[in-house]
């Protein structure tokens, strides 16, 4: 047994020297005589630690002052409804981009606190392209528009961030943050789960331009208002701090290995290695979605003849290619290449590809 | 360097062996090479494990089959909106029972979504006492009653359930769960963050009966309903699969030192071990709470001298005794016994104590 190419969607595979360090100081972080998990949120040691990765992760996303860094729990899946009750009030209509899944569970999640207005929808293309830009029904007065950068089941990306004018932008970045570089101020809300790009699941990252956290006027606990967690430094509640730990030495990992212009050429380099393998086997492999929107991330691809789908899998497990399962919403197979996943691993996936193609063909 | 005695309130100690464990297959999992960090929730890997978990838990603490069992995000400072928005139907009442910092937070917390109502509250002793049962002013249409078994600021523990008749009593087991058995027939719903006696922050345990799950009627995101998550088996999106991991090692190490009889009986003679000592110090030390309502779990302490403080937790730190630092909210000291302190802890922090008011007395 030892560690191999793991192609999880997430939670995915983590870069070997955070795992490392994690472990070598597992039972005694720093000079705290205790686990990093065993400390107190609010004593010196993890205050301390807490500024250093924020610190850390505004240097390397370029994160401006005027906007506010959460470390919450929830997943994006909280996020749905709270980014509403938080940006929103009541009565007011939000505009929904629908790229895939994750655009379309944020929209329905959100429906109890805004009234939902589906702006485009790239279900008419099977999700196999992303809705034109120009048919965009954005309403200027709109709380905000919604999309989804990256969609983690159907693999369409957006390459560029769209001009949606003055209404603020919020944005589903868990499978592609920090995956290359981003411009923080196009948006007015960026958030995202840690399990794919950031560290282990249950830790969620809100990025919050300061001066929208005064539109949550409705009654509501504190514990859903983004203020209030501003207000407190992401310690309203006992936050996660193991999983906030690993987020920083992630973050420290993709700083040592070139930050994210660096991440942005190697994610571009192995997505088009991977693509160039399915577009160069004949129709044996086939990604449907049109070039300009396919993922960098994540990678469903499809076998000819699907009754071959069972015996890939095992191969490729047998040689250590795991998580290669496409979603149960459409079958095939699924790479998802995150920060972590190395060159080496896509070659040695492309190989096995072309070796099956080749047994198989 | 090396591991010492950690009275933390939480984050707290954990059990040495569930670290070791955790630190020797944090890269490599049974057999799938990758961390249990790196891997999907809904592959059948971790769905054997959730199984093993939950039926671990079932029977180390006698859960009946009528009950769910859920694991999710957020804290118990999730729970509280959330308790009521699932419990109560909008403009029902529901009766909060106070005994501390935790059980006013509850109630506030739940506010927006329920007709609080007060029906005792232990400010009136200043918190040296629970409300005597007689005294409390129950409202048999209540949604449920709601209070705190353990209150880990103010030290006060109901070292029995309360009877409240048919309304579905709910409690925040938060620093006291699985310290010892509990009759859980006589809950509606209990829960707790994890960060005390289960494993990391991040991980909150909900425990609850299964026909109240039908209650929560209002319109809410999915993710708030407790029914979802329990017909989704706590994956209606991605746990905190790392903290349900540890939470399930932390299971077996106490089903190995003899389950909740045998740390019912250890957690005894650790907090008398200590009141003793408090109590025997001639007025050097000093706990202000009705010994009937003292805490097993949580020991404030007060110096005769505040202006020992500091020199008492310096010298302790020194010798390893670490946060035993008072809450803020009331100053001095307080020592948590939580079940992975063992009693030669308590012993240590005792024989300091006594030399350190031989000193300075």
């Amino acid at each position: 047994m030892s560690r191999t190419w793991n192609f999880a969607a997430g939670p995915a595979a983590m870069p070997d020297e955070v795992l490392r360090q994690a472990q070598a100081e597992l039972l005694e972080w720093r000079d705290a005589r205790a686990s990093v998990m065993e400390i107190s949120h609010r004593g010196q040691a993890f205050m301390a630690l807490a500024a250093e990765i924020e610190a850390d992760l505004r240097a390397l996303a370029g994160i401006p002052p005027h906007y506010k860094v959460l470390f919450l729990q929830g997943g994006a899946t909280l996020q749905f409804p709270l980014l509403a009750m938080n940006l929103a009030r009541p009565g007011q209509r939000a505009d929904y981009v629908l790229s895939g899944h994750w655009g379309d569970k944020a929209a329905r999640e959100a429906a109890p606190y805004v009234e939902v207005h589906i702006a485009a929808d790239a279900r008419a293309s099977g999700y196999a392209a992303l809705p034109p830009r120009a048919d965009w029904q954005l309403d200027p007065q709109a709380a905000y528009v919604h999309y989804t950068p990256n969609e983690t089941i159907h693999g369409l990306e957006f390459h560029q961030v769209p001009q949606v004018g003055d209404v603020p932008l919020v944005a589903d970045f868990s499978s592609s943050i920090l995956s290359a570089p981003v411009d923080i101020n196009r948006f007015g809300m960026i958030y995202a789960g840690a399990q794919k790009n950031i560290g282990p699941s249950g830790l969620t990252l809100v990025i919050v331009r300061e001066d929208l956290l005064a539109r949550a006027t409705r009654p509501m606990a504190a514990i859903f208002r983004y203020a209030e967690h501003a207000a407190q430094d992401s310690m309203l509640n006992t936050p996660n701090t193991f999983g906030w730990y690993l987020a920083g030495l992630t973050f420290q990992w993709i700083a040592r290995h070139g930050g994210l212009v660096a991440m942005a050429a190697r994610n571009g380099r192995k997505a088009d290695t991977l693509y160039a393998a399915i577009d160069g086997s004949g129709g044996f492999y086939r990604n449907p979605v049109a070039p300009g929107a396919r993922s960098r991330m994540n990678v469903p691809f499809f076998l000819v003849d699907p009754a071959l789908d069972g015996r890939f899998l095992a191969e490729a497990e047998e040689i250590g290619l795991l998580a290669l399962k496409g979603h149960r919403a459409l079958g095939g197979m699924r790479a998802s290449l995150y920060n972590a996943m190395p060159q080496e691993g896509v070659d040695a996936l492309v190989d096995f590809m072309c070796d099956f193609q080749r047994r198989h063909g």
